[in-house]
């Protein structure tokens, strides 16, 4: 059952938090981390986690951290709108490796979509590099 | 620019709110409704919406709608999952008819996915029976 796994403090989200591992970084603040995604589906696909350890995803995760999930997505969503311009916005969640889910900390994607481009398949591909996304970041960090 | 929609106090979900349409329930409080969706894309995708007329999209929303709707949406999901093992629970909002968006009243997907089983188009397809749906309502809501 691909809904049980335990908490890894060793998944790359939670080396994010720790600065283990780089990102590119649209948002910061005590609680709350949005990056750029590196395996960007379209232009300007984010996630956002919160910083504590040990939630995996939506159904093990307390309301208290929940509340300021959801704000923090709008937030970061309302940037990505006002600095992309794109045509439609897609929030997703996974819960568990057959819903997609690839890291087990929980995380909230932001996918903008722009008519007459496609979609490309989740976490796969090639990275895209640190100077893309930090033009990116930069243009939706203006925007916040 | 499809994330500019007016709201229409005549969509779909504010009729089903006032009772002037019908729908399989699955949860209600004073402030937030779920209910079966009636193009189900895998069984027991259920809707959870607030109550509150007004706010079209995830950005259109103000903070205190939003924090009750993740945890409305957190308290469904765990039902499915109790009530349907499904392998995995993908949540989806959609913001703009490009991103998929078909009913200009913010809500949220829960989609439970099963190891073998497609998931079906969006809003696509013929709608599920009552009689189906409410045997699947009545398992979630025993899960609550």
């Amino acid at each position: 059952m691909s809904l049980n796994e335990i908490y890894d403090p060793n998944n790359i989200f939670a080396k994010i938090i720790r600065g283990d591992m780089p990102c590119v970084k649209v948002f910061e603040d005590g609680s709350y981390l949005a990056f750029m995604d590196i395996f960007p589906q379209t232009e300007g696909h984010c996630l956002v986690i919160p910083k504590t350890e040990g939630a995996t995803n939506l159904l093990t995760a307390p309301a208290s951290m929940l509340s300021g999930l959801i704000e923090t997505t709008r937030k970061v969503a309302a940037a990505v709108v006002a600095a992309l311009e794109p045509d439609g916005v897609r929030i997703a969640q996974f819960n568990g490796s057959l819903a997609g889910q690839t890291v087990f900390h929980l995380h909230m994607h932001i996918l903008p979509v722009y008519e007459g481009r496609s979609i490309a398949p989740h976490a796969g591909g090639s990275p895209a590099s640190a100077e893309a996304l930090e033009l990116l970041a930069d243009k939706i960090r203006r925007a916040m």
